[in-house]
């Protein structure tokens, strides 16, 4: 008798980290459900192309919630507050950027949570990332284990004694690191960009913070980023 | 010079027991944020009488927050699945009963934190309830607690060093002693039902779950629930 597969429900934004971890997930041979979010992001682009990333890798379940984290302002990803533009990756400093969305992997993992008992999931997959964006509370090892402890008291499937884990795989990688690992399973990373603010035909600014961590990423596999950017210069 | 007051979030659903809490943050001087969501119950008219209800405690700052839970089906509040009935409180048992609706109070809360941070809130306050109400994973002291770990390590405010406390008032508290609180703090308790499954007028129907802990906390105290329900009976 075959064991029966095991179901990830993978949290996926359509940037290169949840790509990533969608390619680890299905490697891993993870049954999987992809979430993602209109939680009102003015880079509301990265949904249709959550939807094209889903397809290309087989991922027939999934869902896009329609939420809408503008009723707590505050950042400049949902807010009328500019995304700030920096020269270098160098000048990327350790405090909580203004692209922070308050309690924004908090809520998502919550829906993942639920979604995670509805499929009878035992794992929960996303990319978040301490070493190149260490600013952001919620990406933090220690969140994603508080997390896991709250979601296994918060269920019924866990009262039935059915654990769920949050898998965060990209948590201690570089962005280097996270771009080798995807690329050795085959991921296209053209189908990904990362930018926070992207002109209207979804092309990358190249120098927020997301686009710089990005191109250094790639600078430092030796390869070119194969996104596209307004400039010719990335 | 004068101490500010604090701060707290309020989930209130319009029901007995989040009014009851509100009438405690409010006796405990707390300047209050209250949050309700219309997450596509059937019993949608709660997000009316809480609406009133905040009116009537002078909180001026209500949010409601359009989710819809309904994609994860699998609940008698959300799916179309019977709300069940049931003729005598003794015939509630300790089984999770299918009106628990996939990690609603986790997703709650994550909105609650993401409000509590922006409001500068220190406190999060909710109505839930263990001891009436053991079947619900999400009600019980130890998911609380979990919750109150997890949100200390997820947020900018947290990282500032500025704890959050999740507060509920009513945990251990059977629903007798919670009514006999609610109406030494003024509560006027025909401003609110507690009804799964109201008719199109609003009135209770007096069997589910709900109606049968409520009905039997009012009989404790000696007292007729004000609340309308559709038979002369209750």
């Amino acid at each position: 008798m075959k064991t029966p597969k095991r179901k990830a429900v993978v949290l996926l934004s359509g940037g290169l980290d949840s790509t990533t971890v969608l390619a680890i997930a299905k490697s891993e041979d993870y049954v999987v459900t992809a979430l993602s979010f209109r939680y009102g992001q003015k880079h509301v682009h990265e949904t249709a192309q959550a939807e094209a990333i889903a397809a290309e890798f087989g991922v027939s379940d999934h869902v896009v919630v329609e939420i809408d984290l503008r009723v707590f302002g505050n950042s400049a990803l949902t807010a009328d507050i500019d995304v700030p533009k920096k020269g270098h990756v160098q000048d990327l400093t350790d405090d909580i950027p203004i692209t922070y969305v308050p309690a924004r992997n908090t809520i998502f993992l919550s829906y993942a949570l639920a979604m995670a008992e509805v499929r009878d999931a035992d794992t929960v997959m996303l990319g978040v990332n301490s070493l190149d964006y260490s600013g952001y509370p919620d990406c933090r090892p220690e969140f994603v284990d508080a997390f896991e402890d709250m979601a296994n008291l918060a269920t019924k499937r866990a009262v039935e004694g059915k654990k769920v884990q949050i898998v965060a795989p990209l948590i201690n990688l570089t962005k280097c690191e996270i771009i080798e690992k995807g690329l050795a399973l085959g991921v296209d990373y053209s189908m990904t960009t990362s930018c926070y603010d992207p002109d209207n035909e979804n092309k990358a600014c190249g120098s927020c913070d997301a686009c710089l961590l990005r191109l250094n990423g790639f600078e430092q596999n030796g390869l070119k980023d194969p996104a596209s950017y307004q400039s010719e210069n990335f």
